[in-house]
């Protein structure tokens, strides 16, 4: 079960309920199976539109909206400086799973080594072309129980041992986020109220 | 002068009227000094907010339409198959001109070459990460006259002879844009009187 809803929530075929940590009437965002930094979610449209041609105007634009303010929160609670926002809209630009989706990954300087050493703020899209960027395979694995370690991990050696996360934990992360979210919603209502708005 | 405004416009402290090819009340796209693929463009707020925490939601909103509506256009006339959307959201995660910005990138099988000659989808975050993916630096040289090839181009060898753009080709490319955006608009009219909306 998520901790805000009790319907079944899809991204693709792939059933997420339990990571879903935000909803809008048109959009809802997850967070990772294995995570590329700490912090990388997901926002979706719950239409599952495969291209963003196919979103409607209003859907669009709650999009974007939503990676807005999920994007402030992320900063916020996992100390970043910066972000990454990324869609692969279509096969031929790397998207896995054909429903729209926009990857939010928070930054921090230096958190992928300093450029001198081959490292530098670029170096997230060595992640997501990596194999752990797939997010497809990575649902796809889980689901069918096949998950395991056949390639090697790009770019992050630190990084090789790292396992897909259980439900359990990311049901957590998922909760945590969907309260950190709503502190900052009443800020901004607090802040329209304030401002006569 | 361009296409559609007598008004300057200004990326971050870059003017590139010329450029433009597409204006909302609240966004405008221009095409690139260098792009990385053909029809390579960026959409970014009229303000020159430079964060996606400084967009209003109606600014964040526009943006976000403005890229659906774009990427469609491009799409259709570049003859692609795909599209790469990415936001560089502060300098940590590799923003160059601190002025909010979308990357939009046309893509099409294999052209980046094929995934077992070491190319594929992905490899575009190769270019990104170049040197001609550093927007504000090819700006600023162009600005300085200080322009030419220091580096070499990533990835990509059959490009690395390119130059950056005239004014005159940048604005031809933009003018035609501005006449491809129409006819989508006109269509997208017509679609929705025949549905009486």
């Amino acid at each position: 079960m998520s901790p805000l809803t009790t319907k079944p929530i899809y991204f693709g075929s792939f059933l997420v309920t339990s990571q879903v940590f935000h909803l809008t009437p048109l959009t809802f965002c997850l967070v990772n199976l294995k995570p590329l930094l700490p912090g990388h979610v997901l926002v979706s449209p719950l239409r599952a539109a495969p291209r963003l041609r196919d979103l409607t105007p209003a859907e669009a634009a709650d999009l974007f909206v939503t990676v807005r303010r999920v994007g402030r929160t992320l900063e916020r609670v996992y100390g970043a400086s910066a972000l990454n926002v990324a869609v692969q809209d279509g096969a031929d630009a790397g998207q896995s799973v054909p429903h729209v989706h926009a990857h939010i990954i928070p930054r921090r300087a230096d958190d992928l080594g300093a450029p001198r050493e081959g490292g530098g703020p670029d170096k997230v899209y060595d992640l997501l072309e990596g194999e752990d960027g797939d997010v497809g395979r990575l649902l796809r694995e889980r689901d069918e129980g096949t998950g395991g370690r056949k390639g090697k991990f790009p770019a992050v050696d630190a990084d090789e041992e790292r396992e897909p996360r259980s439900e359990e934990e990311m049901r957590r992360e998922a909760e945590w986020l969907a309260e950190e979210m709503k502190k900052d919603e009443e800020v901004e209502g607090e802040e329209k109220e304030a401002k006569g708005g």
